[in-house]
């Protein structure tokens, strides 16, 4: 967190990394579409903590639900990013190498989308 | 549709080529999934027919909905279905002809996937 | 369908039932609501019979998964409405006799909604 | 968190002060239903840490959409609690006191669950 770098030749390239990341927690070297992830992802804890704050504070229920159903949909929106990824890469990859290992990839982000689409 | 084989030798092959399908529609040289789906929709057809009639008998209105829950799963199952054989077949294929065709298919195929999780 | 009754005093009081119903299905001295009810749900079972179509005829399977939730969403959505008659009429009723009578009918709907979000 | 203040006069005011709000939030005087709700809102939200941190981890992509489906379900199991909640006091109240007050609030209701469905 209070990383202090020396000022060597490297400080640009580490104040670099350090850009990338948010606020409170520093990422580097991560995909850009980790660092976005993680961004949503907190995103949406700060929510669930508005809603406790809001049931906490005897908001309007339906006002309540309204925002239940905004943090549902956003939390639904990075699995379904993730499925895009993972279809990208690992399942791509798998295909790439044999048939055999596309095929078992596929059965297994099959049942990841189904337990998506249910949840 | 009408067809009305004349009787030769051929009769008991196309007979049995026949039953494969189901009363309407006869199915022949498709793949055993293909046969499946169209059972499992005629199935869901039926059981929309069904909660029709349910409506239009005055049926308690919560019977109504526990039915419209379970024939939207049966629906959805049949898409969850879909995308593990779209992923199997178009998007293995194309990932194995390119990491291009592979990632354009992959958009595709995650982009049909959101609109089932969001249905 | 082509019915075409011979002009007697009859005739008025069948031309007048024949118009409440749709073309299959007569349906007389229902409520708006019902009427409207049943013409979604014959909506949504030809589009069923839409997608059994497609996949009998080798649509591209992006096409059918896209007419999949749509049509999840259709019945959903006469669910929701079921669902919204239901509490106008029979758990308002309920609550007006008794608050025993109403807490025993919001306990059934909100399983049904339930049953509904979770499908 | 370990306060262990010293016996003065100010003591039963700082054991108050504490018991308003810790991590595990003792909770007095609410409705047992809204302690509830805290808890499991509180166990939603430290979940999407979770899956946070197994983004930050690499964890086996698989593995984090499992987590997401898990808590989007959590989380939609808290909103079918409130809809119950709800529909069993300000509807049930309202119908109680008009037809008018009970229709107003069933509209409203029906359009929060509208939107729980279809997130």
């Amino acid at each position: 967190m209070s990383v202090t770098p020396t000022p060597t030749h490297d400080a640009v390239a580490i104040a670099a990394a350090h850009d990338d990341g948010s606020d409170e927690t520093p990422v580097h070297g991560y995909t850009p579409a980790k660092a976005e992830y993680l961004r949503r992802l907190r995103r949406v804890e700060g929510q669930v903590r508005g809603i406790a704050r809001m049931v906490d504070e005897d908001v309007y229920c339906i006002d309540v639900l309204t925002q239940i159903a905004a943090v549902t949909k956003a939390l639904q929106a990075v699995g379904i990013g993730l499925v895009e990824d993972h279809l990208g890469h690992c399942v791509v990859d798998a295909a790439r190498e044999s048939p055999e290992a596309g095929a078992a990839k596929v059965r297994e982000a099959s049942a990841a989308i189904a337990r998506l689409v249910r949840s």
